[in-house]
């Protein structure tokens, strides 16, 4: 009974989240969902991409949090092009109904790339299609080499991984081939980029794959 | 209707949850619901608590994971008294249901202590109760200052909170005393400790604070 209707809400979420994307791919419009634990970097890398990409990509986000606008906030000041704060009231994480009511008020020629920031968890998100093309999970060093066999599901479903705070690494036991290879064992050909938002090493990779991501999706476009 | 439903999910928890906690009363054992993020360092500090109050106090863990017996192999080497591993099989966190029937395999007379370390999350264990005298959440600095305000009814749930990896301060932005702040904010009389696990800065204030709250249960025991 309890497992059935689990089924109902995710089959509908599939439902309402594949509309999502019908209209994101109508516009040509590359939409990823960023997800990761409480305090692993993801809104302040979304800083640093939409001023990088200033004048070249015009990046819209739609925030999850539980609650604050703390993050919409912060979004809005790096100069995004469209910000919106959703506040999930106690929910783990974002799902397409969601997101279907902000869709309704974008400009979706209006923007190059949208971000999810999804509710910072490692958990219940993996389970939530918004309509993205991509997930990408965050993931920062502090939190241990086991993670990804810990938590598979998101490791699973997200194409990108992103190891974040490798500034810290000196002053800490983790190991990023360990890291890699356990990322690597629950998804073979996860794409990783190696980043520190604080020095900003190994951002200009993923800027470039940033790129040629939304420049596919364009041409793509109907 | 899903309102209603997800009411009664967690009206059921709490008639469980009240069972185990009379069951634990009866013999006069503390039990504590141990919580944080993915990474913040649970495991390691009841590794540590284990060794350093070997011989003074027998203390069980239930470990709790989505998958892996990762952590309760760490704690049984670790010389716990009691260790089990609940895998939760995709659910994001532990509740009475899942307690009950370890509680039925085990000793209570045998234990001082028992600590429930929860699935790393910051969100959705703080909505279920197991059957705990207390919650306790255990903060990285790693995660950024502003957590509290962020994911609120942990802090607002839990009385106690650990801020570890206190050591990596010199290299982050992170303020501790806006951590304390913002905790505060959200539960004015939270019970607060500055650890570090790496350097065993702060361990002992919290491993006497756990010798007057197992004496304190002691006493209360009919």
């Amino acid at each position: 009974m309890k497992v059935t209707l689990v089924q109902d809400i995710l089959d509908a979420n599939r439902r309402v989240s594949a509309a999502n994307k019908r209209r994101f791919d109508e516009h040509g419009l590359l939409v990823l969902n960023l997800m990761s634990s409480p305090g692993a970097g993801k809104t302040t890398l979304l800083e640093h991409c939409i001023s990088a990409l200033a004048g070249e990509l015009a990046i819209g986000v739609i925030e999850g949090d539980i609650q604050t606008s703390l993050d919409a906030d912060r979004i809005e000041a790096a100069g995004a092009a469209f910000a919106h704060q959703i506040n999930t009231r106690g929910a783990c994480h974002i799902d397409g109904n969601m997101i279907a009511p902000v869709v309704d008020e974008m400009d979706l020629d209006a923007l190059d790339l949208l971000f999810v920031e999804n509710v910072g968890n490692l958990v219940c998100p993996a389970e939530f299609d918004v309509g993205e093309d991509e997930k990408l999970v965050l993931f920062s060093v502090t939190e241990g080499d086991d993670k990804p066999k810990k938590y598979p599901l998101m490791f699973q479903v997200s194409g990108v991984m992103l190891v974040n705070k490798i500034d810290l690494l000196p002053h800490l036991d983790a190991d990023l081939d360990k890291i890699h290879a356990h990322a690597r064992d629950v998804h073979p050909d996860m794409r990783i980029f190696d980043i520190s938002c604080k020095t900003g090493e190994g951002l200009d990779a993923f800027y470039g794959w940033l790129r040629e991501a939304v420049a596919r999706k364009k041409a793509t476009r109907v």
